[in-house]
């Protein structure tokens, strides 16, 4: 799907009325996931102007041939695509309508392209925002750590108006390995992103639950995430999770134990909203938040499973 | 590995001081399990004695060669093997020495080879018992439903004295895909296996509540089951029951819900019996006891996460 | 402590230099708290002057002595005292800060004494708010039901600047029968107010499954729920939920269940303020949203009973 | 109600066909209640028989007038009654009919009152043992700690046959302040008097999370604890664990958390054969294991509340 390399795909693009070369794409927030993210925009072909908080980390993405601008309403063309992979709720809404934020100067005919993960309430937000000024916007959060957005292997998950969602399809496949397509509703796309680290905290606090009976039993921990990630779950989740719980090596953090509890909080909060009872999200939520009371915001997300080991007095 | 055909396979195992051809192996249990398993056993060129508590059941087995034996002594070869493949622990106690069981008759140099999903306890109990009259036990439970013993791709959990799995190994590999070695002590396989089922009820749970999260935001519920199982979860065990929850179909029972149960509850007593709290365990028991309370015992165990769509109001 | 009548109890209050019946009390609020409380001012020799969102709320108050203004800030008197009794904190910051609010009015050397049921946050922001103005902010939640209020048994809780707290004790005396000093602090008192219809719902959810377990088992729900309260659990909370939830008897509401929706929200929300994991909370927060989510909100809140019995067959 | 003596309470016992002061009464079990309850009876005016497994534990009652005996066996008289109070189901049954039993002795229109706190199952299987030997069972389990035992406060529980309870109920005034008929069913007083230790580690578990959110913002845990058990729950219970677990003081331990754990076993395994989900009482199932895991069998059963405690990074 992706063999045509950078000029190529760009036309292909364009010939079914998707974003093209020709179009400056901006981009906004440079973190882990952004930085790999904008190397592959640059090598599909888009010239990219990038925006960060933090001016010194745009020197990587600058040197593979971004533009790197000094305000977040910089980073916008009129009638443009603004793309933002950022840290969290509060600072997408900040580089769109706070000071010198993107929202107005983006104008009619512009998308903004949004891939952070965030509230689906805010993504509701930020479209009816847009509408008014005249633009279009597009939940678009994916799965898949750095090391897959440098691969180009993210899964990109889309919701929004349909031919925005048409416009960006050649962004987000410079991006990922598959698109999926959730609908127009706004706030679908971050619906089922949140899901998705949800059920992965679930196979995590199971693993953990199931390695310690184990261990409790003799059984070597490490033998059984194997036994179990090459039989039953065979897939990458309880692969690397498997071994990190198995081994009870919480570092370095791959994702922070914090940004899992306001995931987690996330999930929750959309569920209330949305009157749908989680008490595995509860039973999750409170491993989380017992983790920051002990001081483990900083370790990965995967160190939620050191509760259940406490509390079988294993530590 | 399992490329040799009938006397090949058992040609190799010889080799290394495993069980032959020319010894007969008792088989007892001819279930959804035992049937395919005994046509395989006949397909490596192994001679199988069957017995079945109701009799008519042996009819493939012995159309397909095995010999069928009214009682479960008359299973058993002084100093041979018998792999037992029954409903519970209580039928299993009842084959080995209740009235007419096979664990006087095995004897001397005897094995038995447990492969049903029973407690990590009664393996030890058995294993007792059988050391007493001489003869060794294995405890031996699979993953794979009856789909998968058919198709030899069983995997096959082993734990046990070291020569006497060797000698087994064979009649194992006869039956499944890959085998797993899991220490001398008898009850871990069933730890290991419980474990297993354990984390995929959870997985069953997590599914549910994930996807009733997205139906009530107007999300396809096939959908979401969908892209989680074709990117963060593509294993089986979320694809197979993926779409079951996703379609809340639960009819027919591929393993009943009661069976479920069942499990769930070896599995909180063996966390009782060694002190390992496992709150995501409790939840579950508490799904499947409800599900029993509503009259589900027969619908397959993945009507558990009907509790979840209950809670939410969308059933 | 309340022998002393009318202007006795007013007078006493002056010597020590609290509120006296010379000046006039706002009160916002006329609920089915507000209204027996404005009385019990009134019975002890207050000047109260009165205001309802909905006027005609304040037809029993103006008949026994009350001034109904019409606007929030006609309740307040520069540097005098304004009560507020309403339904939820966004309807409390609109009388403060809202079209008409109090909040500038009441100016330096005001009080405003915050009787809802809140967040501790939002005591939190408007102590800090009445503190730019020149004024102090009590939070003082009280114990007790409307039948409570009227019989002046209500538990006052009090939170605030020491002297603020010492003017405006005449009129707590005036309203229950006992008032508990909770510190400095704004939210303080809040927090144990939460804390205790936490308590309260825990209560519920403990009496549910025991007397589920007893139905079970042929015992009568009723004989149980009375043997438990008048043995371990002789107090209010067991003798009067305890009849309701064995008798299954939800209507009419004395507290809604979406209220205590809202005060479990409140409870897990200052949980995860402070990284204090509260599993029963969160256990409770999965039966109110159910409850909701089945169409119960208006039903009593020990309604939240009702998932416990259908979990088990019982409806 | 108590306000006869010795004869006059055994008067009026025998007038209305029950046990009288000439019949010897068998007590076995001479621990922290079993003792003072001796001493009620012997106060009552009853000739008493006790055994004890450790012999030296009954010096005291022998003191007070009772006659010692060597085995269970000689505790009963032929159609006389034996009152048992002893730490778990295994010793019951032990004494019942293990060796030296009394259960053959008791013999036609004997009546066993068992007052240990067991499994419902137990006294069903008792009842129908001894109803074999034509005896009678009743299960009377008690509310109440030593020091309610020795001030004759207990509370007492009865289950069985109609004109069983009749004959012994002056046995039963005799040692507490209130008899409760629980019916005809054998197990049902062991399923209340469940459901109560149930209902009393609810209320810890309550008390726990809600101390800990008021220690969290500053309020102190003592004042917390007193605020709610002199108003919302002004019953010993609360009063009693209120301060404990305010303190954070479990030893020395009033009632082992082994036994505790061993209650809440009872409570789920007869939650279970009755199909009744009961989350709470899994969550303080998982609360005592991962104590007993600890290492904190022999502090109060209170001390469960610790892992809340730790959870919110308090200890």
């Amino acid at each position: 799907m992706h063999q045509c390399a950078g000029g190529g795909h760009g036309q292909q693009a364009l010939s079914r009325g998707g974003s093209s070369m020709n179009e400056t794409i901006g981009f906004i927030g440079l973190g882990n996931m952004g930085q790999p993210m904008v190397r592959n925009l640059l090598k599909a072909g888009f010239a990219v102007k990038v925006y960060n908080r933090t001016p010194n980390k745009a020197k990587d993405a600058v040197a593979a041939g971004a533009q790197q601008v000094n305000r977040p309403s910089d980073a916008a063309t009129a009638g443009g695509i603004v793309i933002t992979m950022v840290a969290n709720d509060q600072a997408l809404e900040d580089v769109v309508y706070g000071v010198d934020g993107f929202g107005e100067k983006l104008g009619p005919g512009g998308i903004h392209l949004s891939m952070s993960t965030i509230a689906p309430e805010t993504s509701r937000k930020l479209a009816a925002y847009h509408q008014q000024q005249g633009c279009q916007y597009i939940a678009s959060p994916v799965f898949g750590r750095p090391e897959a957005a440098a691969a180009q292997k993210l899964f990109v998950l889309s919701s929004g108006p349909k031919e925005a969602k048409e416009r960006v399809r050649p962004l987000q496949e410079a991006l990922g390995q598959r698109v999926f397509d959730i609908g127009e509703e706004p706030g679908n796309a971050n619906v089922i992103k949140l899901g998705g680290n949800f059920m992965i905290m679930a196979a995590m606090e199971a693993m953990a639950e199931s390695f310690n009976l184990a261990e409790k039993n003799g059984v070597d921990r490490k033998l059984a995430a194997e036994i179990y990630a090459s039989t039953l779950f065979n897939c990458t989740i309880y692969q690397g999770y498997g071994q990190m719980i198995a081994k009870k090596i919480f570092e370095p953090a791959g994702f922070q134990l914090a940004l899992g509890l306001k995931d987690c909080n996330l999930v929750l909060e959309e569920a209330n909203a949305t009157k749908t009872p989680m008490p595995l999200a509860s039973l999750l939520h409170d491993r989380l938040l017992s983790s920051v009371a002990k001081g483990r915001e900083n370790q990965d997300w995967s160190a939620l499973t050191r509760i259940a080991a406490e509390d079988a007095g294993l530590e």
